[in-house]
C-alpha cells in the first residue's frame, strides 16, 4: 500500500490557532452528528424539555446563570494557564495535542461510555481494545494484551501488581497444588521464569487456576519473601509509591547509580543482583526506563535483557518491566509501514525517505535504537499516550507481553461481568481500576488511526518533536549574553537522548556552586507562573535538581566543563533548567532561526533581575 | 441571599437534543475565547502554519485523512452506542451527563492541564482543590481535603492505602520513636484512634515524621499484623482488589450479610467485631455502603458510628471509610442553601419549598437520613462525581476528615514539588494516582458552581432521579401483560432506599425458581447490547444476579411473595433485572404516563421470543 504522506501541520490547532477554524468545523460536524443520532432514536417519541418550558423563567435564569459559570471559568483559565503551545515554552512536560485526539474526546464524551464493561460501552470498548492491539504491535508483542489507564503512575503500579502477584504463583501452588510443582525448593519456586509460570498457569482447570490465584500474593500471604525491586535512580517517584502500595514495600526497593547520560550502570545492576542472589535474596523485578522525566535518558534496555539471559542460565529469573511513559512512543521510529523493525543499517535511509527529519544528518543513535528495538523482550511496558501520544490527559497506557498473564489479576464481578455472555471484549476484569471512559479510548484511537504508531505516522511526530529538542541543545548550548554588564553563558549538561534538554546559566568567572545554583533558580521562578502571570513571560521554563544522594558522580564532567570549583559533596545539589521540548513547530531550522532573537531578548529580560539579585 | 429557582432542563442536552442549539453555540463561544487567547498570547510572533503550508497536498491529504478517520469514528459510535438519555433506557448506571459539566470538561481539555503540579496546572489546580472544599463541605469535614481521582475503585483503593499506613504508624513510631508510645502494648498500638494517631503524627518535626513513615506499612513491614478488612456482603468488588494490591491481602477480607434492604446487618457486623476482638485480632478498618451498585441500598452509617463509639469506649478502635461512590451526592439533600444539615422535621418543608420532588408525598426515609447524616463522622469517603454528579467520565474523588491524614500517604519528588517553592495548592503529593487531567477539574467544578451542592443545587437533581426511580418502581410493581397467551406479572425486590430498581417478570402460575431465571435472564438478552443494535431497541436494561453464597436469606422473601417454591439453596441464584433509574426526566407524572405506554408495549414486544424460548 501507498500512504499519501502525513503533515503533521494539519494535525495541530496550532500556536496562533492557525487551524482553529477548520477544527471548530471539524467539531461541529461531529456534535451535530451526536444530536441527530439523539434526536431519532425512536423518532416517535416526543421532546421531553418542551418550548414552552425553554421559555419559562426558570430556564432563562439557569441559562444565565450556567453562562456566568462558564464565563468565570474562561476568566480563570485565560488567566491562569501556560501556553505550552508558543514556540516560547520550553518548560515542564507539556504542550499542544493532536487535533484527532481532541476530537476524538470529544465525540467520545457526548457518548459517556464507561469502558470498565462491555455493557457499559459497546463502541468504545472494541475501540480500546483495537488501541490495546496497536501498543502490542508497536513493541513487537505478537501474543500481547494492552489496555489505556489513568496515567503512568497508575501503569507503573498495575506492573509492579502483575510482577508481585506473577511471582507469588509457584509458593501458591507448592501450597494447594504441589504436584505442579514438586521437588522445587523455595529458591527455585521463587526464580521460575515468567513464561514458565504463565505456562503453568494456564495448563490449570478454571477451578484450580482460582484456587491457585486465591493463595498468590493476593491472599497477603508471603510478599516480604519475593525479594527486591530493582529500579535506576533516575526514576520517576511513582515506583516508590508503587512499593509502598502494593505492600512490597520500600525496604525491598534498590537504587542503581546511573552514568553521566544519565542510563543505569549496567554494570552497577549486574553486582547488586549478583551480590543479592548470593544471599539468597530472590530479584523480584527490575525496571528499565525510556526517557526519564528529568532527562529523557533511554537506559540499555538492551544489555539488560541479555544480562537477564545471563542470569537465566543460572537460574536466576526476574520480571522485566520497562517504564517507557514518556519515551513509549518512540518506538515508532524504527518501525517500517509493515510495522517490521528497521535494520539499523537501513535507518538512516528509511529516516530520509519518510522526512522524519528535516536535517537529513539527524538520526537516532546506536544505543537508542537498540534500547529500543530490545523492548520486544520485556514482560510489560507503560506508555502513555498523553505523553509523547500527544493525546489530552488523561489516557495513560499498559502493556503486557503475554495475554496470559491476565489471569495473575483478574476479578469478576457479577453485575459487570457476566461469565455466561461472552462479549467481543473485556478489559475491566483485568485491570487495576473500575470506571473509565470511553472518550479516552476513542481519543487515543482517533490518533493511532490518523497516525500510524511506525516512520510514516508518530515516527515524523517523534522526530519533529527530537529535532525540536536538537535545535534548542545547540541554541543553548552556544548561547552567551551580556546582561547588565555581566557575560553570561548557558551550559547544555547532556546531548539529548530523546527530547529533553537540560542546561545551567554561569556568570563568567564564577566557580561557585551555589551561587550558580541561585542563579538558574532565579531564572526558573522569573520565567515560571512563580512570579506572575505565565501570559506575560517572553519565555517559559522548569527546572528541577540532581542531588548527589541520587545522582552520584554523575554531574562531576558538567560542572568540571563549567568551570565550578565547589566541592561535589553529600548533600550537593545541582539546580538546573528543564525543557520536555514536545513542540511540534521548532524543528524547522528557519522558524527556530526566527525565534531564536525573540528568546535571546527573553533570555535576557530574565536574567536581568535575576542578576541584580545579587547573583553575580 | 436569595437564589434563584434552578431548572435542570437548561442544563442538559435532551433525549431529543431539546438543548442542542444552546449546548452547541455556549461551546462555540467558548473555543473562540480559547483560539483567541493562543493567538494574542506574544501577538507579536507570526504564525508558524503559513495558509501557503495549508494550501499543500500534504496538509490537504491529511485534512482528508483527518475526516475520514472522524467518519468511521462517528459510523462506529452511532451504530454501537446505548441512548441512555432515553426514557426507554433502565439499565445498568449511565445517563446523560450535565452540560456546565461537559462545557467544562471541553474547555479545560483545550489547556491540557495537569493536576499532578502546580507548575502543570494553576489555573485547574485551583479549581480541584475548590472541589475538594465543596466534598469537604457536602460531608460537614470542617477540616477535611478531598481531590479528584480516576475512579471509585481508585478511591477506595486510596482509602484503603490511608487506612493501612494510619494504623501502622503506632507501630511505627514504637520502632523508631518509642518514646512517643511509651508503655503501650502492641495492641494497644493496633487500636489506637485514628484521631490520636494523626495527632502524634502532627507533632513530629518533618525529620522524625519521615523517619516514622518510612518505617510504617511503607516499609512493607507487619502489614499482616494490622487485622481484618470488614465489608458488606454487597460490597463492590473494587474492594476485593484492593485488599490484593494494598498486600493487606483477601485473607484478611471478612463480609457482613445483609438484610432485606440489602443494608449491613448491624447486629452480625457488631457479634463479628466481639468476635475477632475475643481472638485478639485487630480491625484495620470497616466499610460502610451509601449506594450499593446492585441496589443502591443505603447503610446504617450512623448506627456503625455509635457502634464505633461503644467499641473506642472499650479501646478498639478501627478505622472507617464510606463508600459513596455511588450515593454521595445525595447528602445534598439533607443541607440547606446554608450548607447546614437540616433537622428531619423540616426536611419534608424544604423539600417542598425548593421544589425537589413534584409529587409533595415524596420524601426521604428517616432511617436514609440519619445514614446521610451520620457521615460526618468516618474517617473518610468515596464520592464519584462521574456517577450521581452526573459529570462525564472520568471523575472519581475521595475526600478524608482530617486534613492532616496526608501525612500518611505522602510522596514529594523534586522535579514536581520543590518544598522550598510555596505553590498556592499541591495535590499530586497526596494522592495515589500521577498525572490527572486539569479538564476533569474543571468539569467539576462548573457543575458544582451552577449547582450548590445542597437543597438548592443538586439536591433537585437527585430528587428528580429518585423520583423517576420511584414512578418506575410503582410501574413495574404493578405491572400484567398478556403474551402469547401467558400472563407475565412483574415483581420489584424491594422499595429502592435511593434510585435503584430490581425486579424480575414471572410467567403466571410459574413456581420454579429456574425457569424464571431464565425468563429474566432471556429478557436482558433480548433488551440489551448482546442480541443486536442497541439503536433499534424499545427497551434497555440490566441484570445480576444474587447468589446465595453473598445475598444469604435477603432474597427468601420476595421468592416467597412471587410464588416461587423451589428450595433456595447453598448454589442458588436470582436473576434479577436492574436499573439505575438515573434519568432526570422522567420524575414528571404526567411524562411518565406518556412513556408508561410505550414502555408496556416495549416490554410485551421483548417479552415474545422469550416465552417462546420456552421460560413460560
Amino acid at each position: 500500500m501507498i500512504m499519501e504522506e502525513i503533515d503533521i501541520n494539519a494535525l495541530l490547532i496550532g500556536s496562533k490557532s492557525e487551524n482553529g477554524e477548520l477544527f471548530k468545523s471539524l467539531l461541529s460536524h461531529l456534535v451535530d452528528e451526536h444530536l441527530g443520532w439523539r434526536q431519532n432514536y425512536m423518532p416517535q417519541d416526543p421532546p421531553l424539555i418542551t418550548p414552552f418550558a425553554q421559555a419559562s423563567p426558570a430556564f432563562q435564569q439557569t441559562v444565565q446563570r450556567l453562562k456566568s459559570v462558564m464565563e468565570e471559568l474562561s476568566v480563570r483559565m485565560r488567566k491562569g494557564s501556560v501556553p505550552w503551545e508558543s514556540a516560547r515554552y520550553w518548560g515542564h512536560m507539556n504542550s499542544e495535542t493532536l487535533v484527532p485526539a481532541l476530537l476524538g474526546y470529544y465525540f467520545g464524551m457526548l457518548w459517556n461510555e464507561n469502558n470498565v464493561s462491555y455493557e457499559g460501552s459497546p463502541a468504545t470498548s472494541l475501540l480500546e481494545e483495537e488501541v490495546g492491539r496497536d501498543f502490542s504491535i508497536l513493541f513487537s508483542f505478537p501474543n500481547g494484551w494492552g489496555h489505556i489507564c489513568a496515567d503512568g503512575s497508575i501503569a507503573n503500579l498495575e506492573a509492579l501488581w502483575y510482577a508481585r502477584n506473577i511471582k507469588s504463583i509457584p509458593l501458591a501452588m507448592k501450597e494447594v497444588k504441589p504436584e505442579l510443582v514438586a521437588g522445587k525448593s523455595d529458591w527455585e519456586l521463587l526464580n521460575m521464569p515468567v513464561e514458565k509460570i504463565i505456562d503453568l498457569m494456564s495448563s490449570l482447570s478454571e477451578v484450580d487456576l482460582d484456587l491457585v490465584k486465591r493463595n498468590s500474593a493476593r491472599s497477603g500471604k508471603r510478599i516480604e519473601d519475593l525479594g527486591k525491586l530493582i529500579i535506576p535512580a533516575t526514576k520517576h517517584y511513582s515506583w516508590l509509591k508503587a512499593a509502598d502500595i502494593t505492600g512490597v514495600g520500600m525496604d525491598q526497593v534498590v537504587m542503581i547509580p546511573v552514568d553521566d547520560h544519565y542510563r543505569m550502570k549496567i554494570d552497577a545492576l549486574e553486582k547488586t543482583i549478583e551480590k543479592l542472589v548470593s544471599q539468597q535474596i530472590p530479584i523480584l523485578a527490575v525496571v528499565g526506563v525510556v526517557g526519564t522525566t528529568e532527562e529523557g535518558a533511554i537506559d540499555h534496555i538492551d544489555k539488560i535483557c541479555s544480562m537477564r539471559e545471563k542470569f537465566a542460565k543460572k537460574k536466576i529469573n526476574f520480571y522485566l518491566h520497562a517504564d517507557c511513559a514518556y519515551g513509549g512512543y518512540a518506538r515508532s521510529l524504527i518501525l517500517d509501514s509493515n510495522y517490521d523493525i528497521i535494520p539499523y543499517a537501513d535507518l538512516e535511509h528509511e529516516l530520509r525517505e519518510n522526512r522524519v527529519f528535516q536535517d537529513v544528518t539527524n538520526s537516532i543513535s546506536k544505543d537508542d535504537y537498540e534500547a529500543l528495538k530490545a523492548l520486544e523482550e520485556v514482560d510489560s511496558i507503560t506508555v502513555d499516550p498523553h505523553k509523547m501520544g500527544y493525546v489530552p490527559y488523561t489516557a495513560g497506557g499498559i502493556v503486557i507481553k503475554d495475554k496470559r498473564m491476565r489471569d495473575a489479576i483478574s476479578y469478576f464481578a457479577s453485575y459487570v461481568f457476566d461469565k455466561t455472555i461472552d462479549p467481543p471484549v473485556q478489559i475491566g476484569p483485568y485491570i487495576l481500576e473500575g470506571s473509565k471512559a470511553g472518550a479516552a479510548a476513542a481519543a487515543v484511537w482517533a490518533a493511532h488511526r490518523v497516525l500510524p504508531l511506525n516512520i510514516t505516522g508518530y515516527g515524523k511526530v517523534i522526530g519533529r518533536s527530537m529535532e525540536g529538542a536538537r535545535n534548542f541543545y545547540k541554541f543553548m548550548s552556544d548561547l552567551e549574553v551580556e546582561v547588565e554588564g555581566a557575560k553570561v553563558k548557558s551550559y547544555t549538561i547532556y546531548y539529548p537522548d530523546f527530547n529533553m534538554v537540560d542546561w545551567v546559566f554561569n556568570v563568567e568567572g564564577n566557580t561557585d556552586l551555589e551561587a550558580m545554583n541561585k542563579l538558574n533558580r532565579n531564572f526558573f521562578i522569573q520565567s515560571s507562573i512563580y512570579s506572575g502571570m505565565p501570559y506575560l513571560k517572553p519565555i517559559l521554563t522548569s527546572h528541577t535538581d540532581f542531588g548527589r544522594e541520587e545522582y552520584g558522580e554523575s554531574c562531576v564532567g558538567v560542572l568540571k566543563k563549567i568551570g565550578i570549583t565547589s566541592p561535589w559533596g553529600a548533600s550537593s545539589h545541582l539546580t538546573v533548567l528543564r525543557a520536555s521540548a514536545m513542540n511540534l513547530m521548532m524543528y524547522d531550522a528557519n522558524d527556530f532561526a526566527a525565534y531564536e532573537v525573540k528568546l535571546e531578548g527573553a533570555i535576557k529580560e530574565v536574567l536581568k533581575p535575576c542578576l541584580k539579585d545579587g547573583s553575580k
